[in-house]
């Protein structure tokens, strides 16, 4: 139930490995097809997990391990669910600074984990997206200043400005849109800017891929790539 | 895009009505079906929205109203689903003292708002779920203390054991089974219960309904009727 114990001796330093900081993702895909079971078995058996962990649910999968990684899987399974051309959701659940589920086994003081953010990879594909982010501030943070919750939002909002994926605020979410790898990268974005100040910090991110009110709005790749940005 | 103004002069007690306190939900249906579309325009048409607003998108739908409308629409919901037999998977989003989105409109200590918790309606059909419960606690309280992030949950979960619900922790979300009200019930509750020492609680819950792999769980009503709890 726990993998805070991957993390090592409870003397060495939380941050420094993704699993014993809690590093990880729970995927929700549904696939809007009476062959769902064929089309999910495919993909995720295609998927390359390289450098995470796997434990498989009837609700989510959860995926463990460096924030790279993640990212990188997150969009290869999108991408592969916008290519069977059935429309589908994708729920995302990220998760840092909190291996031990409901009661946190680290303690206040114990991160931040400041971790590179890596590069969107553009698939071609389109989606629309809603994106919440939390910074959960249970504790001073080591430097001895409470964490900062709406300053932190504010920086995650303005890059996913800078990335063009921002569309605006709607109830309790942000809407996004655009290529499947840059929403995607927007909300891991997000997520690690907030965690260089935050110990805790979650983001939910729906996916709605090939979704029929989207069809006025599909990328052209040629047009995108010659877009100023 | 708010609906803060709905809550009338400034000056009114922000707690006083649902929408101006931000009470509400996001709710993405996904069924597992080639005749998805059809599926859900007949479900949503049928839904006795009663006391709610509502405003549909791509990714997800916006109900906004007193908490008791919330559970019992977001039930109905939830059942309808499950009786078309198709394998489907429910993605809800509760939040409530932040009207204002991203930024919120309402002053640290405009809150909490008190609510009584509303009873669950059973429906003799059953749901896995994965459930979320975040108690952001961006200021200090009306009464001066900061809200105790983890005492609130561990009130939420012992309410999830009293339902019968709780089936454990996984990584980064609180396991839920049992009847499809009981598992919304259960979340509505959690939220309600950390609602009444913090002002801004959000919840993300997601079911799964008629999973293949539920086919050995399904509730049988007599039995389930006649079971101590």
């Amino acid at each position: 139930m726990t993998i805070a114990s991957t993390s090592g001796a409870p003397s060495a330093d939380p941050t420094a490995t993704p699993l014993g900081f809690g590093v990880g993702a729970r995927v929700t895909a549904s696939v809007m097809t009476d062959d769902y079971a064929r089309v999910l078995v495919d993909i995720l058996s295609r998927l390359d997990l390289t450098g995470l962990v796997r434990e498989t649910g009837d609700v989510s999968t959860y995926l463990g391990g460096h924030e790279t990684h993640l990212q990188r899987a997150l969009i290869d399974l999108a991408e592969a669910l916008a290519r069977t051309e059935h429309h589908a959701t994708l729920s995302l659940t990220l998760s840092r600074g909190c291996p031990g589920e409901v009661v946190c086994e680290l303690p206040g003081g114990a991160g931040p984990r400041c971790t590179d953010v890596p590069e969107p990879r553009r698939t071609g594909r389109y989606a629309s997206a809603e994106w919440a982010l939390y910074p959960l501030a249970d504790q001073v943070s080591a430097g001895g200043t409470a964490p900062d919750h709406m300053r932190d939002i504010y920086a995650a909002i303005d890059h996913a400005r800078e990335l063009g994926t921002f569309r605006g605020s709607e109830h309790f979410v942000t809407r996004l849109e655009g290529d499947i790898g840059e929403v995607i990268a927007t909300a891991v974005a997000g997520w690690l800017l907030v965690g260089r100040s935050v110990q805790h910090v979650t983001s939910h991110l729906i996916l709605s891929l090939n979704s029929p009110s989207h069809e006025a709005r599909e990328l052209d790749g040629d047009a995108r790539d010659g877009a100023a940005r």
